[in-house]
């Protein structure tokens, strides 16, 4: 198999370059560990300002960590959105944490895929399973929408 | 009814303690507008550093900013956790948009509650659906974990 | 407006002609009360054989209820399937116990509905909360399933 | 180990317990082929009764086999309920299709545990994802609910 046709060679290209554009992942410090055909790994450390009202890290960040995580999976199946999403919260996470997602694909028939995402702690111990839906849509689908004058 | 018992006004002196403590949601900029017995409003701008990989608004952030909203709803009900979530995205936000979030309590049976929280545009455009899914928990649970070393 | 193109007749008309050919909902006594424009009320009564193995109502009954509500509540909008659905259930049901679930759309974007069924008992007491995620499909999609040999 | 504290003894006693109560599984003809701990494996013929409004197998049922797979997988875990479930439909099953359920535990925490249930025909063919929320209560739990009279 050449370096072209091999899917952990593209979904590993399709991540570094959809990296150079991830915002979000650079700001908040995520990085992409592993990138193969449907599956990613990616880790975060819970920062002071990730905390919510109750002192422990907030809920919509460990989502995020898992979406993340979810979108580098699914590169190799071409552009795809996340057309919706599940988590199961089992413990929360302290400020200083430093998380793991590993995502994998599940299933896929026609233009839908379900993917399952667990986060852990650095030491194992679960903290959230999620399970997203993805979608495919055109190659042009991103590019529309993020031009968009709001 | 005194103020002492009124619903709404304990909603609200409960909300401000929590936002006092909220580093993620001064530290977004997120805004809770109102606030009452089982409800709540918050408001959110789509920045820069909320962009994903493909342009458009991270889900993570859109995800954030409901279960943030669920949570300041929750407040009258003491301490609660959200233990599980559901979200359906319908359109791609894009940086610059200010999104508004609404979360009403829609059932609630011992120390589980229903929550759904509507995201829109500021110009009403439906963005994401969520329903969260609360449980009571002590009200020391959160210092516990607030505290550990990890 | 004609009686051709009041969407609440069309959804009775549409509902009557889909309950005809619904052996489901002949064979476990479930009565459309009401259809209308993306809304519908089921009813359903919780028989001997709808007991799981700890005596109470089977969880997969109620969810069927929910999701043959929605269906009737789709049928405004052409030929749709269920893509997804998540259900939290608050209370048991009991042999003996008439259940009625009401289903109402709560937002639509292209080919995507989410549509919200609520469950309660004859009394009003709530049992169970469900969410589902409809997919327009083409018109003829159902035919060429149902006439598969397997 | 003796065969009383033999994990998968215990699951298969349990199960066939369970079983001799659950006039849904007999009703509908679903068998439970295996209980290991936090395992099992669950079979159901689609009959003409099962079909819906379109023709195809009611997705009521799809759910129904899952949820029923589930419950059996957990009895390991001594008393225990489904509190919440979500389910993907992948394909339309038909009339006739014979489907095997698997249901495996994902994690557990606390009360809580996350199962996975994967719903196949039986040529392999993935029909439908689920995903469901245990929660652990007392062992009177059902004995109450059971005999409520409504």
């Amino acid at each position: 198999m050449s370096a072209e046709s091999d899917p952990a060679v593209t979904a590993r290209r399709r991540a570094d370059e959809m990296y150079a554009q991830d915002t979000t992942c650079r700001d908040l410090g995520i990085a992409i560990d592993e990138v193969a055909e449907g599956y990613a790994v990616a880790r975060m450390q819970i920062t002071e300002t990730m905390a919510n009202g109750n002192g422990i890290a907030h809920g919509g960040y460990l989502f995020l960590l898992a979406d993340t995580t979810f979108s580098y999976a699914c590169t190799i199946r071409g552009t795809t959105l996340a057309q919706s999403a599940h988590i199961v919260f089992l413990r929360p996470a302290s400020v200083g944490d430093e998380l793991i997602a590993e995502a994998a694909e599940r299933s896929r028939f026609g233009r839908i895929g379900v993917y399952d995402v667990s986060v852990r702690r650095a030491d194992g111990t679960m903290i959230a399973e999620f399970r997203g839906q993805s979608q495919s849509v055109p190659d042009n689908f991103f590019r529309a929408h993020a031009t968009r004058l709001s």
